[in-house]
Order: C-alpha cells, then structure tokens, then sequence
C-alpha cells in the first residue's frame, strides 16, 4: 500500500507489466531509520539456530549496533546449536542466549525461525508465552497454512507479521557482509501483516526486513507466501532443477555418446554456470540473445515441448499446496523420518561424476536444450503463479531472482545434490518428491517431442513478449551491482 | 466370519501364516447355489461399462442363466459405451441396457462400475434414486473413501455391499470365459458388508462374487480395500513396475553397454516374462530356487538394497492413501484433465523399442537384479500391508497373485506402456505420480548401494523364513489350474 501517516518507510511505486506494486527500497542509508521503524521493541528473540536463524541474527545485531536494541537466540533447552550460536557471539554466558522459552517470554518481537514441523507442534505453547502487544514473526507462511488444516487460531493481542527473504539463510548472511561494500547487497523480502493488534506491525515488519538487508521489500500475504515459496522449491528452485538435470545427464550419454565428463558439463554445469549468469545479466531474454543462430532451434523445440509438459505438473503441485494437502504431507513425512530418514541423493552415478566435473577444466558453455528446459519450466512456473493471481514482485522473485542470484550460484560451487540434500526438511521432501517427476518428464513427454513436434508459428513471440520480461527488468533494476561471492 | 445360520455359501478356514480366514470357495458347481444367494433380486442393474463393467454384466448374465434374475446395463442418456453394449447382447430393445437413473430405480442389486470421480461426483444423485431395501454394490472402495473426506453418509435404508475382484475387468471375463474348461478359473475377490439393511446382505455380496466367477473370496472392509488396492495400484502392481522398468533398461545400456534390445529384454521382458512365470507357479520363493548360484549375490543384493529403499516410499503411499489426501488428489486431477489431457508414456525409448522388442526372437531370462528389484518392492509392500493391519489374503492377492495372474500376462502380451496408458484413469493419476519415484529409486538409491553396501547376514534367511511364502503357498491351493491366456 503507499505511504500512510506513521509510516517510518517511504514506499515507492514499481511499475510491473500492467501493475503497479508500492514496495520498499532498503540500504545501510536506511538503517538510521530502524529506532523509530522498532519503537517499543526492546528485545529480538531469535528462536531457532538452522538457515534463517544464524543469518537474520547476526544481520539484525549487525544493523542495531548503537541502537539499544538488543537481540537474543533462543534454542531449545540442551539444543547442540549453542555452542554454533556462541560461536557467532550468541552467548548464555552475557546473556544474548537462552533457552527458548525464556526468550520467547521476554522479547518484543519473537522471530520464529525453527523448522516448518517444529513450529507446527510447538504453536500453541509458543504463542502462549508471549507477552501480550508483542510481535510474532515469521519468515515463511508454513506455519499459517498448518494452522488452516487445522482450524487453528493466532492469540488476538499479539500482532503476527512475515518477512520472508527470498534465498536462502547462507545467502541472506553473505550478501549483507557484501553490502558493507556495495551499498542495498542482499536479499529481497517479501513483507506480510497478518495480524496488526498495536497499529505499529506494518512499521516493525519493515524495519525487520530492512535490518536483514533486504534491497527491496514487496507486500503479500502470509497465505499467498507459503503458496508460492512450497511451489517455487518444489519447482524451477530445487526439485525441477535436480528432476531435470538428472534426465539430462542420461540423455546426453544415451542419446548423444557423450562421456560422463561431457554430459555432465552440458546439463548441471551449463545450467548452474552459464544460463544462470546470463539470466541474472540480462534476463530470460538474455539467454535468447546469447544463442548461437543454429542453437536458437533446439533452443525453442525444447522450451515449448517443456513448457506444455510442465504446465500440468506445476498445476498440480499449486493444487497441492494450495489444499492444505502438501502441507499435511510434509508434517506426516517428517514425523517418520526418525524411523526412516531421508536418503540423499548424492549416490547416483551424475552426482559422483560431478565431484571430479566441478574441479575439472571443462568447457562449459549454454546448452540450448538444457536452457530451453530449464526456461519451460520457469515459463510455466510463472504463468501458474500469475494465473493463481500472485504478483510480480512475489512471481520474479520466486522463480527467477531466487535462483539465478541465491541458489545457482551455490549449487556451482557445491553441488546440485548437495543443494538437494542440504536444503529445509520440507524442501527436500519437496525435492524428493516431485523431482523424479520433472526427470520423467524430460526422458519421457520433452525429449521424443522435441523431435517430432514443431512449436506453433507464434511460440518464439508469444516468448519474447511474454510480461515477465517486462517485470523482471524492473525488478533487476532495484538490484545493487554485486553478485554473491559463495565462499 | 464362520458359516451362520441362513448363510447360502459355506466358509472354509483357510491357515495362512498364524492367521485363520474364513473364505468361500467358488466354482461353477455352486452356481446352483445363486438363486438363494440372490433370493429377492430380480433385476441387477450394472452401472457403467468401463473395466470391470464389461466383465462383470456378461459374467453375471451367463452365471444366472435360467434362474430368472435379469442383468441390465445401465449408462449415461447418450453415452457411447451404449453401443458396446449392444454388441455384448445389452440392447435397449429388449430393455438388458437403458438409462442409468431408469436402470437404478428398478434394479434390487445396482453395481456401481462407473469410473471413481464419477461415483464421487454422483452417488447423493444415485443412492437417492435407490429402492428401499435395494443394495449397493461397489467394487472398488473408493468412493467410501471420499464420502470419509466429504463426510458424507449413505442412505440408511440401503444395503451396501463391495465385492472387489483383484484383477482387472479383462481377466475376469477372460478366466471366466476359461472356466468353462477348468472349473473354478476366475479372479479372486474380497468382499466387505459396508451396511446390512435387509439381513442378507452377506448372501447377496457372495452370491455376485460367486456369480462372476471368483475362485476364491476372503472378508475385508471398505476402508481397507480401497486402503490396499489403491496403494496397491501406485505400487508393485502397477506404477512402481514401470518406474523400475524404465530405470533399468537406462542402468543396462548406461552400465552394462547393452544394446536397447537387449536392455529390453532383460528389464521389461524377464520381469512380465520368466520373473512372474516362476512367481505363478511356484511363489516368491520359485524365483530365488531358479537362479543360477552365480546369480544368486547379485539377486540378494538387489533384494536387500530395494527392500530398504521402497518401504518408505511404500509407507509415504500409503500415509497418502490412509489419510484421504490422495483420493483428494485424485478428485482434483480428474477435474483438471479436461483442459490438460494427461500425456502417455509410450512415447519413451524404451517403449518404442519394446514394441519391436515383443515381436522379436530375444533370449529371455530371469534377470536376477531386475528379480531382485522387483521382489525387494513386493517384500516391502507386503510388510506396509501387513504392518497396517491387512489380511494375508488382501496382501497375496493385491500384491502377488493381481500381478502376476491378471496383470503381467497383459503387460507381456500388450506391453507395460499399453497397461499404464489404459488403466482407470486413478491407476493412471497414481502411476504418473509414484511411478518416478521408484524409477529414482532404482537408479539414485538402489543400484549405488548394491556394490558398495552387502546385506546383513541374517537378511537370506530372513526372507526364506518370511511368512508370506506359507501364506501365499495357501492361497495358491484354491487356484484352479489354470493360466490366463491373453487373447
């Protein structure tokens, strides 16, 4: 919404194909701004020490320096992450760690960053100790679409506010210590009010997003943000990557005699290399631009054979989470994986391929039929998002700025397994679950057709002046100009 | 329940493993029993004319021949299938077809065949055409299993019954057809009294079951058939088959250099060939006694390997199932196919070259990893059923005897692909959706770990002393000697 009497953070309009969204610029200018932007928060209870937690703890304590404002990490009573949190200046010993139930009953402002299952056993409780006009945030909508299954409610003299970072916690940290150099580096946030019992939510969630160094801030709803984050992970983020980069490393060897070398660097590599640098530097339309003019064929086959076969994959797996079906799932699963835990996905032949592929020299450069799947599915992606009326901010930033600015790049420097297997327990549920779809897709409705079926005569426009071209640019230009250096 | 009073079949005790069953033994000398059976009905009505259709009104009609009880077809004003029917002698000249709201208000018996969203979607329509006192039959449990999610009730003036043969509609027409040779060739069934309105309920159930030809029949509920058949379905019967089939014919030519034919033959071919011969005569245990003792490692580590993998897939299936959200699933994805057809897949390699592949002179044989992997998921599913609480019958019957009595005839003759393309549209939905994961499995999860992971020690003999092989031993003495002959 525009700027409101009250208001600490000044919005500006962002003009996206057709819409206009009011969004927030942050930047270490604005940290002056954070006092008034947190009036009345004395304390941050950081709960949970797994991605998010390590991140946003150390960048809130970072941009609150000087301010009063003191933030604490709250872990379960014996948790083995203290000795992590101590390691990062989180110490029982001054005070600035506790036990959970401590913190939670004397900070201002509860951020509740453990992971999805635990926050939807430990609600109840955990809300009950607030203390009354404090602040409940979240960084992820799980726990509304949780309490929706089951016709849970929030206290009503709390306020309940989400700021969501679009990457992951690793990323969040390191683009903000890169921002002591370039000016507004991190990681954009989605922002949402769920709840405004003292009339200052929307300041405080701001000036949360902010402190976390988030460059830009665009408003959804905590509802719409677990709809889209489930999705986008489950999808072109995580589980799609892994589903078709598996299919591809076959093919390439069944298909095209590659060695495992050569397949590997056509499917994981391009992708993770070279497609996702040109998308973060130009678009989608940049890796058009960057084809070859014999490569532009197999290029658009293979888009348009996987933007029709992922179309009906990516609506259904909307239609899971969006029922509450998925969510239901993911609590059943990980309440079996003491008894059966997760295996990884590390073992298979391509991933072993690519331990000695990464350190190799090879010549890595876009592969048109990587890169036209690779664009199908995020094509498909983003018509499901817009078509479930998402908006743009919440659509580039979920299926393209995420991965070509948070994700990829780790996955370059470690490995798309290890991406798969290190993620949160419910995105490698997702992963392990609709992953395999994806590859199915591939070696199965993609691959024959792209040799026997033409794209209609108005695909490459229909392509080419698609919104999302539009919108993304805007939001690039909101990006600093730095590119996350994986460590 | 052992033989009451009133009761028209006699029950036999059947010993399986530690469990006693009480089950009806059919045949065409008990034919003589179903005007008793059936005492009251005048007119059954058969609904729909899908699969089980087909089979199930010709069965009828010919087991009832003379008694005076008439078989009707009953379809949708206007439906295509209304000249099928004809052509099977149901014709609405001599009134054996009509519309199915007219066909439901007259019959005393109405077998609701129809496809499970159909039934979803009809059956307040349908039970309120219903006569008092008339009975349902349904042979498959799953609209009992969204009337639980919609929690919905039926008419308490009804009996309804399920009588669920543990074959396709094919196979119970076609053994039917061979029982007129061999006495007692048929499909076995389960029965379930899912309400006794009129006290003869148990008689009408088994009276149908005996009519259309069931060898043998065995008590179970609603809720557990569709629990079995449904998990069934997604798993060794039919989408897990697929997905290991096509992994391994990838691993064959990736690993082994095999050609494409001979990858074909020693996946698709040794499993629906040679594997399920030596299953159909001699048990889980006559594959392992045919093995070379050089193939015996390799069919033990395969085994073990895929035993560990499947259960949690396994268990995740049937959480799905039990839990209601993959019938949810189900509802939804049926609605959506009108706008996005699902795809087929035959179009895979692998099942071009299977249609060359079924027509050539390939030696085939039993391929002990492809045995290994496939009895390793038939293990695990046995062990998920019976953990759950399933009797030995429903677990032999849904997971060994359906396979390799009914459906892999099929698939040898027809070819996996053709069974996968052609089943009820919820055995399509389920094998599209769990078919990828068993194919990830094989090839992330199985196959790394049956070189660098050697079984227990105790793991050979685990499996020679598992209860299943008595309790299946059992239930093979009821089948009559004869094989299905897929025409």
């Amino acid at each position: 919404m525009p700027t409101r009497t009250g208001d600490v953070f000044e919005t500006i309009p962002l003009h996206l194909a057709g819409a206009t969204e009011q969004v927030v610029v942050g930047g270490r200018d604005k940290f002056s701004l954070l006092p008034a932007a947190l009036a009345g928060v004395k304390t941050i209870g950081v709960i949970g020490w797994g991605s998010q937690g390590p991140a946003q703890a150390q960048n809130l304590r970072d941009a609150l320096e000087g301010t009063g404002i003191v933030v604490k990490v709250g872990l379960r009573a014996g948790s083995s992450s203290f000795a992590k949190a101590a390691a990062s200046g989180f110490d029982r010993k001054d005070g600035t760690a506790g036990d959970m139930d401590g913190i939670i009953a004397e900070a201002d402002l509860v951020l509740l960053l453990t992971a999805d299952a635990a926050q939807a056993e430990g609600f109840r409780a955990i809300q009950a100790r607030m203390k009354p006009g404090s602040t409940l945030g979240l960084s992820h909508g799980f726990l509304v679409g949780h309490m929706k299954n089951e016709r849970a409610e929030f206290r009503h003299d709390i306020n309940v506010v989400g700021v969501c970072p679009k990457g992951m916690g690793p990323s969040v940290r390191r683009l903000f210590e890169q921002g002591k150099e370039v000016n507004g580096a991190g990681i954009n946030s989605s922002y949402a009010i769920q709840q405004d019992y003292t009339g200052t939510a929307r300041n405080i969630a701001l000036g949360w997003a902010v402190a976390i160094g988030s460059p830009y801030v665009f408003e959804t709803t905590l509802e719409m943000e677990y709809r889209s984050d489930i999705f986008g992970e489950r999808g072109v983020l995580l589980g799609a990557v892994w589903g078709i980069l598996e299919a591809l490393f076959s093919n390439f060897m069944l298909d095209g005699n590659a060695t495992r070398g050569d397949a590997f660097a056509r499917s994981a590599l391009s992708l993770t290399g070279p497609i996702s640098k040109a998308i973060s530097d130009g678009g989608l339309l940049g890796v058009a631009k960057s084809l070859a003019r014999e490569q532009d064929d197999a290029f658009y086959r293979n888009l348009y054979a996987t933007y029709v076969a992922a179309k009906p994959i990516l609506i259904e797996i909307y239609n899971e989470v969006a029922s509450g079906r998925e969510i239901g799932s993911v609590i059943d699963a990980t309440n079996r994986l003491e008894a059966y835990p997760m295996s990884k996905v590390d073992g298979a032949v391509m991933w072993r391929t690519g331990e000695t592929a990464r350190k190799g020299n090879l010549e890595v450069a876009i592969e048109p039929s990587t890169a036209g799947i690779y664009l199908g599915i995020m094509m498909a992606q983003i018509d499901v998002l817009q078509q479930n009326g998402h908006g743009w901010s919440e659509i580039c930033n979920e299926t393209i700025i995420e991965a070509v600015d948070s994700l990829n790049p780790y996955m370059a420097a470690r490995g798309v397994d290890y991406m798969i297997d290190n993620c949160s327990t419910t995105a490698r549920l997702g992963a392990r679950k609709w992953g395999p779809r994806f590859a199915q897709m591939v070696s199965g409705d993609v691959i024959p057709h792209t040799t026997d079926t033409e794209p209609p005569g108005d695909f490459r426009q229909w392509f080419l002046d698609h919104p999302v071209h539009r919108a993304l640019g805007e939001c690039m230009k909101l990006r600093p100009p730095v590119n996350i250096s994986v460590q």
